[in-house]
């Protein structure tokens, strides 16, 4: 076997700021701090503070593949950390603040933590965990001296300051293993306890590529980049990776995510492309709309986490000039699957024409593939219609949990090939445009056919009557399965089981519409304001259709 | 030492073509054939035929890492070979038809390659070569069988459609070490032997990757490219990877490279992007120019090889509202080092602002890192203005020569690390724009000052008594160098010593301006129309400088 002869250079996160430092050093990263101000500096700047963490990291005795965690918010010292923490050889832990003390506290003690940093305004979840994690060191606040809290009961607490200060920044990166663990993020996990996903320098700069390719968040060096995404969300969807690499000019928004915040940090920083969830575009689409404003930098704006609604596309595109760019991904694959770039043969199209590929999830980039099976496990045809469990492959997708957590999670196909199943359903259309249709959970499965629970609901919805619908599987001797909608009424509104039946005819197939209607008070709703539907099968399991 | 828990997947070619194929089976693949029609067809039809070619090439016994050299233009086969022999687990080896058919046999035997497939262009250079290849058991005609030649005394002559025809198309690419020779290539090297550059399945995806980027090529799924780059000369800059990887229609102009055929190739197909030496967009602007025509789709055309002359840069972007992309690699890279695309800040200027940093080679593209160093091995200051020999290190460059040759290229810098010498001089400036201003062996090396060559036979040519000019180091007791121009006049033309040293002044700092002036009838030119500067210095060795 002969082996090529090109130079052996393990891909490491180190290098993307010693790049960004080298051949695009002047370009500024800017952050709307927690303290309220401005701060701006740039990658000259940030490789040399990042050089000083490290080699405060050596001084607190961090060695490698420790675990270091974060609490913080999108901001330039956070962007240090992930360079010093990762860069050094350990692994930065970003855990998400908007869970429950005692879910932070359990994630951190799982994980075995050695260090928190964390800014300020998580100091009230600090003083309540501080007690409960066993394995944490010491807790750096992400502040200057001066605004140090000047008493608190937590234990061992350093000034992120200070260390900087105290340091050199003579520091020459190491190079290792470039499958050496790099940082890791909990899933939220709706069932169960969280688990660990650990990325590694490979799989994070393999990653960092794909996500800068013009079929995916399209980003360069005259990109100015506004991550709404927070840091401690999947890395922000991978950006404070991608703008080092391409010397792009990052705007860090902080703690302040409302529509007035964002679009005066937009405006003021010239900012070409942002990125975030649906919530965060209405807040800023409502501002700009009630104030009559327009955007004079925004191009384009990437919209994951879940489905951008079809009327918010077309109001970015029509009346801003924001082109959407609907992606797709989850905390196991890095994040980024699919985005929905178009093709040379939509180019020719009127809006009305392409907008119905613009809603769907989008494509593949390359280095992850796609399937939709059935119950057999077997392929579904890709004709936007038939929908089944989606799988996933690529070298930034999960093969295990963090030590081991809950199992293989893997399948294999015919051919040995190995495939991560995401837990959604979706469909594939001939162009290879992926739709989330629901997900592996919930859908009902009567008699062999697929039934997408959301595609009752969405019908059982727009009834003037209803409050909130569920659909759910019922169990059928028969047919398995068949769906149950479990309805909350709107105040004072009149409405029977055979008028909401009647209001599916010529929605979809009669096999399709649910067998019964159950009405109820309340759908018992999660911390994040999604049906937990898992309760709701619980509730209904030893219910008896009237089919049945 | 904690591993990251992502899926280890091997990059592999074959990756590129199943993914084309899975994603982007209908886009096209247009070929101008050696026969004179247009062939085309999409990655469904590409993959199919590759996955028969690598059955072929099995029942030619073909093994692990044997050589399969080529001989051929650009079209559809070719790029069948490019996945089908590189995917099995052979190696690729691409032949410049241009060399003398000696070299070409040569190079056959140093690399020892197993087959040699041909465009039917070439059989005279079979015809010339079949008995002085030593290792060959095969040579295969890449035509219909209708087309085959009648006679002829090539031995073991087979038809490549022949081979498609009779083979499978099952075939599951199979899965090695991604540090698997996959393609080589020789350099031309004006002094000594040819070298083999031997690339892996690693160094290729991760450059394809970066060839991709908005910062680079800057291709998607929306581009139709034509590579007027052959696919002899390093992969065609790499974009027959690049195609499938982002789903791009590419269209191949086989062996007609004339502006009138390459135009009509553009209009028809619908051509957005292109890439090529500078000649061969002198004939293209030429035939536009003669014919008042315009491109209606043609978008940005990159030029590498050499120097794009600033004229035809300015006519593509004012006339004609291409955008020339100036790009910079080498064999031993893969090719890719550099291109010049703008960054945020040029956004912001007039096109005669930002020309100046359009004409040089451009910055690197992530992976690859630069340095110039002067005779100490020092780094040089990155002013624009200070030009020192260029250095170069990333994953896709060169660590050494096939078998060996030459010895270790390589050299190392203070921390240790290792750098290929490019063999060019260049400045670069404090943005990291890199501008090559000479060759490492032409440049004079003046009292521990450099002067370059290149820019004093500039300032000697604009004089218009002036056909040609050289500028050569000659030996000085004092300076070790000095520069000594040999120039050839006019017709006719009446020009002294005096007169064109005088032509100098203002122009370059005094003691760059040559020590003397040598009138000769003729300057030896190589092959490829260069002027032989290794053996003026020879000519003129012995020299006496009037300063000596």
């Amino acid at each position: 076997m002969l082996h090529g002869l090109m130079m052996q250079m393990p891909l490491a996160i180190s290098s993307l700021i010693r790049h960004a430092d080298r051949h695009h050093g002047d370009a500024e990263i800017v952050s709307r701090r927690v303290e309220g101000d401005i701060h701006r500096y740039n990658y000259r700047d940030l490789h040399r503070r990042a050089r000083q963490m490290a080699n405060a990291l050596k001084g607190l005795d961090v060695k490698l593949s420790d675990r270091i965690a974060t609490l913080a918010w999108n901001g330039y010292r956070h962007m240090e950390l992930y360079f010093a923490v990762s860069g050094s050889g350990a692994v930065l832990h970003t855990i998400n603040p908007r869970l429950h003390a005692e879910q932070i506290a359990w994630i951190a003690n799982h994980a075995e933590d050695s260090y928190l940093f964390f800014d300020l305004t998580f100091l009230p979840i600090i003083e309540a965990i501080a007690g409960h994690c066993r394995t944490i060191k010491g807790y750096v606040a992400m502040v200057d001296r001066a605004k140090m809290p000047a008493q608190s009961k937590v234990p061992n607490l350093i000034c992120y300051e200070d260390l900087i200060d105290s340091h050199s920044d003579r520091y020459d990166w190491p190079e290792f293993d470039e499958n050496l663990a790099s940082s890791m993020c909990y899933t939220s996990g709706t069932t169960g306890s969280p688990k660990g996903v650990l990325y590694s320098h490979r799989s994070t700069i393999l990653h960092t590529y794909a996500a800068a390719l013009p079929d995916a968040l399209n980003l360069s060096a005259r990109d100015v980049i506004l991550p709404v995404v927070p840091m401690f969300h999947v890395n922000a969807w991978g950006l404070p990776y991608v703008a080092p690499m391409v010397g792009a000019k990052i705007v860090m928004p902080g703690p302040n995510l409302d529509g007035k915040s964002l679009y005066e940090l937009f405006e003021a920083e010239k900012v070409t492309c942002s990125a975030g969830v649906p919530t965060v575009w209405q807040g800023l689409l409502a501002h700009v709309e009630a104030n009559n404003l327009r955007f004079s930098t925004m191009k384009r704006t990437v919209i994951g986490g879940s489905a951008c609604p079809p009327a918010m596309l077309r109001t970015f595109e029509e009346k801003y000039g924001v082109q959407v760019l609907h992606a797709w991904g989850m905390t196991e694959m890095s994040p980024l699957g699919t985005a929905c770039t178009l093709k040379e043969k939509h180019m020719h199209m009127s809006p009305e024409q392409r907008y119905p590929t613009q809603y769907k999830q989008g494509r593949v980039i390359y280095g992850v593939d796609m399937r939709i099976v059935g119950d057999d496990g077997g392929d579904l045809p890709w004709d936007g219609k038939a929908f089944g469990d989606l799988l996933v492959r690529g070298p930034w997708v999960l093969r295990q949990y963090y030590k081991g957590e809950g199992g293989d999670p893997l399948v294999k196909d015919a051919e040995g090939r190995t495939w991560f199943p995401t837990g959604d359903v979706s469909t594939i259309d001939p162009d290879g445009y992926m739709q989330i249709t629901d997900r592996s959970k919930d859908v009902i499965k009567s008699g062999g056919e697929w039934i997408s629970s959301i595609d009752i609901e969405n019908i059982a919805m727009s009834h003037p009557a209803v409050a909130m619908a569920a659909c759910i599987a019922a169990k059928h001797p028969k047919w398995d399965e068949r769906p149950l909608l479990v309805v909350v009424r709107k105040p004072n509104a009149e409405l029977t089981r055979e008028q909401l039946l009647a209001h599916f005819e010529g929605k979809v197939a009669k096999w399709q519409i649910p067998d019964d209607v159950a009405f109820v008070e309340s759908i018992p709703l999660g911390a994040t304001g999604k049906m937990l539907k898992a309760k709701l099968r619980e509730q209904f399991k030893d219910y008896k259709l009237p089919t049945a």
